[in-house]
């Protein structure tokens, strides 16, 4: 297909031209990468009219369940739904648990919804990236909402919480994979925590969560002034919260977007990624010249060893990188 | 002075030597600067033995009240403390509230104390650099405990807790300055928490918030397996919890140094500093280079106005630096 026909196919709602485009954007060779590139460049003034949410939660909180049951409440209600997900200890042969269709069966088959595994990658910084740009295709090819999964490996919600306008966390009703806690710094990053399996045996517990998270965010300076973060039960095996949660979630957003907020959110959002690529690409640089990266690890050596300031080792590291 | 006259001052205790040495660290001008690395440099291997805390509370809280009767409760068991601050709103003649002696007098005149204000600085980088560096000296020149403070501007607490052993976390009972919350991001970094002002009227709310925060860190995943972090009560007015807090961070220092935890963490401090000081270095670079700046500023412009995939944009950019 030539360039023209892919872009017309994506803008078109073609999900096979999607799933391509997504695929090329995942590859790694230099001229799939320069194609890539220009279909993006291209597409780039149709993105952005998304919903964009990101889900996380630990394993056992019940990602996949929830994003069936809330997918088919969405597309109940005639939105279009693209799933994505980040997963940097995904890999090409094995593929991800996460955006696993065969966890989220009837959601896969509705028309107006579209999932995507997390690509594979060699380091979190290039799923990231490889993320946010399928993020950018299935914008321009018209989907309302983005759910983008992440199941909290490295620092993989830090990547899409800065990839999304809403951080919605699920959290189990107590026990099981719980029992180690929210992994640090994931907690203030919600905008919404949803205490999954509130129903049958675990309702008490449930109860018990929700008010308990609901403390322990009184105490935390909220994200946005008098916008304080809530909790929410659902029960996806029932049904029930999900329509309050869909509710909360387009308020919030609305709420965002009416003051000026999810405008700075995102611009913030995007010069973040730029500057992050910039010190990727000092990282880049630095594997891929030998010489360069030798020096690196000697200086890195020398630190540890107490033996050079590290401030000299880096200005002397950055004029070598300079100078190369 | 000659540098080997300065070093063997600071070696042997002699205080205005060690002044005069941070202001020297201090000073921007590159003559002093050079100075500063070699008298850095000769005193690295002397660095590293003190037990280094940080100390952070929003305004409010009672930090300076803290900081006074706990350090007059190490040197009344001999110990020698250091004091200082890292506060990025700092102006040269303003000065900063932090490390203020007139807030901490009779530890000011304590022999067994130092106290040195938060240097001025114009980026928060350049503050924390400055602190870092003037923490080598005060280990160098051989005192027990160091206690770096941080009042909680910017990242300033996140700074802080990547040079310090241990991060304890003052807030009050509840009400007055504590009205917002902590900071995003702040309460995960503690290893300890000091509800202070436990005395008085203030005491059953102390109480309370003591047993909020117990419970709020119990949802989250300790920093250290099997080291939940602590909550303790103070009154620096009455002196209850002084001597308790101090043997809990005793504790925890020597399990976290018996276990490797504390040589693995300070190793990974060590090379934060300088891979931070790396980027830095290409932060300094754009400010310096006007051209490059101003293609800085062109693309950032760009990616706002969707015109141009952050991607493209970074790697455009990275190429120039190198070739410049």
């Amino acid at each position: 297909m030539t360039a023209r026909k892919v872009k017309a196919a994506v803008l078109g709602g073609d999900r096979r031209a999607l799933a391509r485009a997504i695929t090329l954007v995942e590859s790694t060779r230099p001229a799939d990468r320069e194609k890539a590139e220009s279909l993006l460049t291209e597409l780039l003034p149709r993105a952005g009219k998304a919903m964009r949410l990101g889900i996380s939660g630990a394993p056992g909180a019940g990602k996949s369940t929830f994003i069936e049951a809330f997918g088919q409440h969405l597309t109940g209600q005639g939105k279009s739904v693209a799933v994505l997900a980040v997963d940097p200890s995904s890999r090409r042969s094995g593929g991800s648990i996460l955006g696993d269709k065969t966890r989220m069966e009837k959601l896969a088959r509705d028309p107006r919804a579209f999932i995507r595994p997390s690509p594979a990658g060699t380091t979190p910084g290039g799923v990231a990236r490889r993320t946010r740009e399928a993020l950018l295709l299935v914008e321009a090819a018209g989907f309302d909402v983005v759910l983008v999964e992440t199941v909290g490996v490295g620092q993989s919600e830090m990547a899409v919480a800065d990839m999304v306008d809403l951080f919605v966390l699920l959290v189990s009703p107590g026990g099981g994979d719980d029992l180690q806690g929210i992994k640090r710094g994931v907690m203030e990053l919600a905008d919404l925590i949803l205490v999954t399996k509130s129903d049958g045996d675990l309702l008490k517990a449930a109860n018990r969560a929700a008010s308990d998270y609901q403390a322990a965010l009184h105490l935390m300076r909220p994200k946005y002034p008098q916008v304080p973060p809530q909790v929410l039960q659902v029960s996806s095996v029932e049904g029930s919260g999900i329509a309050q949660a869909w509710r909360a979630m387009v308020t919030l957003h609305a709420t965002l977007a009416k003051v000026g907020h999810l405008k700075r959110l995102r611009a913030d959002q995007a010069l973040r990624w730029f500057w992050g690529e910039v010190q990727a690409a000092l990282g880049e640089e630095l594997t891929q010249n030998k010489t360069l990266g030798e020096e690196a690890r000697k200086l890195e050596a020398a630190i540890l060893a107490g033996k050079v300031l590290p401030f000299a080792a880096a200005r002397s590291l950055f004029r070598r990188i300079i100078a190369a």
